[in-house]
């Protein structure tokens, strides 16, 4: 048996808590998969005197004295956020020291920086646990699929939001309703902003992006729409074309000369058949789409102390395995540096409901303008279910093939300044998961 | 850039054939995540002049001439199953040479071997594509749960029988009708032996439990039934208790001293609201649950030439890249070695459905018989669905609490016996996904 891997952990929450747990439950086991020991040699945290649950002389408020302590091997953080994390981090790295983090935030934003200090020295950067918490999702990605292609990644990776349409969609309620639900039980924090606005999302899908093409797409590379402004009439709308509306972190590999990558976050309908239509409550779920494997589907709990506990424990053995055998993992790869899509050039399709005045020629108006937004009509439908008291016209129910997101916004805005139309009431849009992407001819 | 890693395949058939393709198409990228070239440097297959599709000067017959080149790193097979196999890949390992194969029954009779010699020379052992296909499985089981204990692992790892018990399940048609489709379609081979027999299921049950467990399981450990007896009428019954029928390979760790492990395969009914029941079609997916992980599931592909040459390529990339950093990959485990628990001593629980007499008394009779057994009855009905003409009495559907098979077997058996009851038709277990596993006491 080798010299102990000496482990530093920052930040002893819910997550790091579980952790401190799980090393010291595991030890033998660990030992045994490791080939050394796997010590725990320090624990910072802002307050020591709040931490009864670890041992006193473990405790202490200096994080950066304990990062560059020189027996440390491993860092663990899970403090969260950009600062103090990120220079932590980059004194790790720097010092050669392994790092397993789950700060989503972090590496969102400045991914870059902490590859490049890990490339610089040679250290492992392992963060398995940023995204959909304990479902082996990125190791899959960057080792399981690293012969193939991948195409698309798409995915539920958001629980909160997911509890919330969740609920919408099985009793009907509306909006801030089930968001009490979701605060009530424990799934949506007191300011929910980071969840319902879509960031959480949009962070993962720049981390999902990344290891998928191989290129570094951070958070402001990401499209985001939350779900705030979903209500219980677009969730009857999408089941009445054989759809749920889920909130979906979507990656996608645009064909073209250049090829592109596209992420995007926003609230779509899914086909009821897919299997992410089914994924319920705050249960994650991601969709990947690779040329030799087809289709795949992880699915599991995206956050909770243990959950999470769990991917940090493995990128953990994985780290302290390298150490021994004196090596390092596979790294992140960049070099394919694709060039991001913006989301007008980005290929989408529209649901759309509009109320129109209901007599004759007026879908011919509707049509034509359809036709000089060079946006293709998939089908269209005459609402007969029952309408407000106020209703003037027709209510129709339009979903678009593909187009070019900009040109759906532009025939949007279009319909809206209309005679015929008295008012364009809902906008979704429809996701072709499983589908081939196409470019569009744009550029 | 290092060395090339020098790359021989033993068998080109539809898996074989697709890594060709997949090495000469991705072979700058392949080169960009190794490190170093990925070169074929030869094929061994039986008639080499029936393989125009690879280059003339890589054939050969001589595969034992091919393993045991001294320029060789890596040895991909795609033969299957045990002799010449065998032979072959231990020269392979105890010459230092990595291996990547996808032979499940070479594995699941005798990993122990083969993890021995891989250990003696510190050559790599990798085979993801030997379990549910392309679906990243046994890395993820290997490495992101490492630092988690797994309790349990279950799930439809053969995708001809779901077809035919998904075909059954939507369509209402018989066994044998069902069958025939899966053969037309090209799902099923001329003699599907293997899969509705359940052996193909077995072998990867015993790599699974392995893994899970860090205990060698071989294939003779684990109790096996096929599909071949399953009728509509069970079908329906499922139905009517909410559940559906899916052939399952299910690894348990079960508690008690010493903890042991199960590994069975049989046809199972699943609840309608469970993950895997509506997992169809040739599809695969495999439930995982884990202490700190929680529930978590893998879905995808489970068989077909690409998606097992994508699991392959996974594999070869890792092993390559091991060589390039001149270390080895993580090594399977037995360290834990526990027991294999019998069959007979296995919590299951059964569904049964029972011809009685209709009268008085004889539900107390039944009762009885059950509590003598020391198995406890979780819910009894008495059918309503209209019966055969033949049907002399009132028809009883009971389902049980978790008992010792063997236990539930001779209680099916005592009932037989008995002068009220006129017939025992229909006998299925029925899983408990995603509840704990309990021992029963029993020794």
């Amino acid at each position: 048996m080798s010299d102990p891997i000496r482990v530093a952990l920052l930040g002893c929450g819910t997550v790091g808590g579980e952790v401190v747990r799980l090393l010291g439950e595991q030890s033998v086991e660990l030992a045994a998969r490791v080939g050394a020991p796997v010590e725990l040699v320090g624990v910072a945290v802002r307050r020591p005197h709040k931490h009864p649950e670890v041992p006193a002389e473990l405790l202490t408020a200096d994080a950066s004295g304990l990062v560059n302590r020189p027996d440390v091997d491993v860092v663990v953080e899970v403090i969260g956020g950009i600062d103090p994390a990120r220079g932590l981090l980059l004194d790790a790295l720097k010092a050669g020291r392994g790092v397993v983090t789950a700060n989503k935030a972090l590496l969102a934003e400045d991914g870059v920086t902490l590859a490049e200090a890990a490339d610089a020295s040679g250290a492992d950067l392992y963060y398995e646990a940023s995204v959909a918490g304990a479902i082996p999702l990125l190791r899959p990605l960057r080792e399981s699929l690293a012969g193939d292609k991948i195409n698309r990644v798409a995915g539920i990776v958001n629980g909160t939001t997911n509890f919330i349409l969740s609920a919408m969609a099985s009793s009907g309620t509306g909006y801030h309703e089930a968001l009490d639900e979701a605060t009530e039980l424990g799934y949506a924090e007191a300011d929910p902003s980071a969840d319902v606005d879509g960031f959480d999302a949009q962070a993962k899908a720049a981390i999902l992006a990344t290891l998928a093409f191989h290129t570094r797409v951070s958070a402001a590379d990401v499209y985001c729409e939350g779900i705030s402004a979903v209500t219980s009439a677009d969730i009857a709308a999408a089941e009445a074309v054989g759809c749920t509306v889920k909130l979906l972190a979507i990656c996608e590999r645009v064909p073209g000369e250049p090829e592109s990558v596209s992420a995007r976050v926003y609230p779509a309908m899914v086909p009821l058949g897919h299997p992410l239509a089914s994924v319920d409550g705050a249960y994650n779920a991601v969709f990947v789409e690779a040329e030799a494997a087809g289709q795949l589907m992880f699915y599991g709990q995206g956050a909770g102390g243990a959950p999470t506990a769990s991917a940090i424990m493995g990128d953990l053995v994985a780290v302290a395995r390298n150490r021994v055998a004196g090596g390092r993992g596979p790294r992140e790869s960049a070099a394919a540096g694709l060039p991001i899509r913006p989301m007008g050039a980005t290929p989408t399709r529209y649901h759309i409901s509009l109320e129109v005045d209901d007599r004759a020629g007026v879908l011919a108006t509707i049509a034509g303008l359809f036709a000089q937004q060079g946006v293709s009509i998939a089908t269209v439908r005459q609402d007969v279910t029952p309408r407000d008291a106020g209703a003037r016209g027709a209510r129709l129910v339009i979903v678009t093939h593909l187009a070019p997101d900009a040109a759906l916004a532009a025939t949007v805005a279009a319909l809206g300044e209309l005679d015929e139309v008295f008012g364009v009431d809902r906008v979704l849009r429809v996701e072709n998961l499983g589908r081939p992407v196409t470019a569009l001819g744009v550029t």
